[in-house]
């Protein structure tokens, strides 16, 4: 029988909430699909801090290593606002993607037609919107050394962070935005800026050779970032792939995220190169949503997103591209269906709690 | 009598037709106002390149230099994409900002209300929409070293680009976004990435150490800048007045420029600091738009954003509020009165060129 091993990282706030109704899929899987899914489970983030003194403890990140998928919830929270920066939450998390070379993160934004509504743009402009946006992960300004802070004295400090790109990394990640175009609407929109930062001229240069040599049946075009961040807000629709730095996606995704009016609703996939002997990726899957620690532990946190990135974990890191469809479709049925958690609520819907919406899915999928 | 000395800089594109309102607006405020004002011109962008092979030519620098004000068009166009890097028409811009240390970018994004549908938002999300976007502006990714691209050999090659900010730096434009607060709504947000870059976490210090020292009676948040650019797409009039580092200003600004619907019609100012001697800032006034170069030289081109720098110049750099405001105030009168020009034309409004728009606002000034 196949064995999947899956580990499991509720983090802090609404993590562990969202994670127990991925839980309640997995058995399910397990008992009547016979999945062969094995987890185990680990701390993250501020919950780790509080047990051993670090954001994941070193035991931990062997777990995340050895899996075939991490499910990540999320990390953070007033309570570890002042601990230092080295073992701050965020630090388990960017750890996690760096060690296991996740360069590859995939953000979908799409807007649940239930939800257009929601959005604070003009229906018209996001129904029915879906894009992927393709963000490098592991390199640019959140890795690159010197980063830090000097002593200038005479009362002054200089903050240094450095932005570092080289050849293979954009390489790499071009070619996930090309390959993923041809499964959709065959278009890549790649974004930098080149008109001010040696990085984005490398980038635009590389996107482009990569195209010409291997993908030139893909439709490639290049935006300035901060053209890219008005266009989405503009004309969002115009776009299918977007593909661009660790830094510039942070904020992009995060935007287009918004737009969609279903932030809370959003996964993504973290994933690996595909390892020579195997062909297996390492692959982390995690909500767009934060901790939300302000309804955390009152059963009301809506777990779609979580439950979302799990069905990007069937299909990227097991195939189980059928599943993956029926899970995502069973999301959108249950949304048709007016059922709603609170930070979704509209008039005429039914507010349910973090259980019931899981449940509901569940009985669909 | 009063001398005041103004550069311009119509630069390319929809630059030059932009600058010819202005024009009027300085001749008629000479002869009806006794302004005083003296012009000089120059080039700069695409089109210095044509004339002396660089962005910006050491006379007129000079020229810039001993201004009281510059006054800046756009530059760039499809003709200027492929000269060197160094002298690519925004390499004229960048020089000017960091030579005439204009270190603070004002940003207003407003909403004209005769526009407030022209937004891709909800109109109740943007109407009487009033934020002053505070970018850092000779600091940071823009001008710090190392920014090169290295050959790796092998068919490899490294792009870096460095983020730097000093104390100081981060002290005088936080001073300028409090003092500027102080006159509006008394709201400050400051936006970095304190999470994962170490110029956030001095960034986040040394706004708070400013604010406790000489500005506590502003209220002052912090937010992420991936936040922000959320929190400015779902719920844009929370803002009064952002502060954010030349990078994510760069984005931020444009994306709040976009929600406005007026994106055609934004001004921005540059300042640097008061001389010791005199107190006169030098100052930089330009338009959010670009060169547009599918329109230059057509006469359709909208020159509201133009005459509205013009307007912060008036205020900014000769104290001349009445006059600032009155021509802020013919603007909006001319947009009430539905004239358009095309770019922001709509059902029942009248349509007209450059000039009919400019001779508008002079006649309601
Ligand atoms: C938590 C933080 C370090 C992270 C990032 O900046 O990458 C988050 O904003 C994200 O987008 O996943
Ligand atoms: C033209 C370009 C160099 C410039 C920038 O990136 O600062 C522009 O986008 C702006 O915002 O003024």
């Amino acid at each position: 029988m196949t064995v999947r091993n899956l580990f499991l990282l509720p983090g802090d706030g609404i993590g562990p909430e969202a994670m127990g109704e991925v839980r309640k899929i997995i058995a399910y899987m397990n008992e009547a699909k016979n999945a062969g899914f094995v987890t185990d489970e680990g701390l993250v983030g501020g919950s780790a801090y509080d047990a051993h003194g670090v954001a994941i403890s070193e035991e931990d990140m062997q777990k995340a290593l050895a899996a075939d998928a991490v499910l990540f919830g999320a990390v953070g929270g007033p309570k570890w606002d002042d601990v230092p920066y080295e073992v701050r939450p965020e630090a388990g998390l960017l750890r996690l993607r760096k060690d296991l070379e996740l360069f590859a993160n995939l953000r979908p934004a799409i807007c649940y037609p239930a939800l257009a509504s929601a959005s604070s743009l003009k229906p018209e402009l996001v129904d029915g919107l879906d894009i992927l946006i393709i963000r490098e992960l592991t390199g640019g300004v959140y890795f690159g050394e010197p980063k830090e802070i000097i002593d200038l004295g005479n009362g002054q400090k200089r903050g240094i962070d450095t932005q570092v790109y080289d050849t293979y990394e954009i390489e790499r990640i071009a070619g996930v935005a090309f390959e993923l175009a041809r499964t959709r609407n065959n278009r890549v929109c790649s974004m930098e800026k080149r008109n001010v930062m040696k990085s984005g001229v490398l980038w635009n240069q590389v996107v482009t050779a990569t195209h010409k040599e291997k993908y030139a049946d893909v439709q490639l075009e290049h935006m300035l970032a901060d053209a890219g961040g008005m266009q989405l807000v503009r004309q969002p629709k115009q776009f299918d792939v977007i593909v661009t730095d660790n830094l510039f996606g942070d904020m992009l995704s995060d935007v287009a995220a918004m737009l969609t009016g279903s932030l809370g609703m959003l996964p993504s996939a973290s994933l690996g190169a595909p390892d020579a002997k195997t062909g297996k990726r390492k692959a982390l899957y995690e909500p767009v949503h934060g901790s939300a620690p302000d309804i955390a532990g009152k059963g009301i946190a809506n777990p779609i997103a979580m439950i979302a990135s799990f069905a990007m974990c069937l299909r990227y890191s097991f195939g189980l591209v059928a599943d993956a469809d029926a899970l995502e479709k069973a999301i959108a049925n249950v949304l048709d269906s007016g059922i709603r958690t609170g930070d979704i609520m509209s008039a005429g819907s039914r507010q349910v709690g973090t259980a019931e919406m899981g449940d509901a899915i569940l009985a669909e999928f």
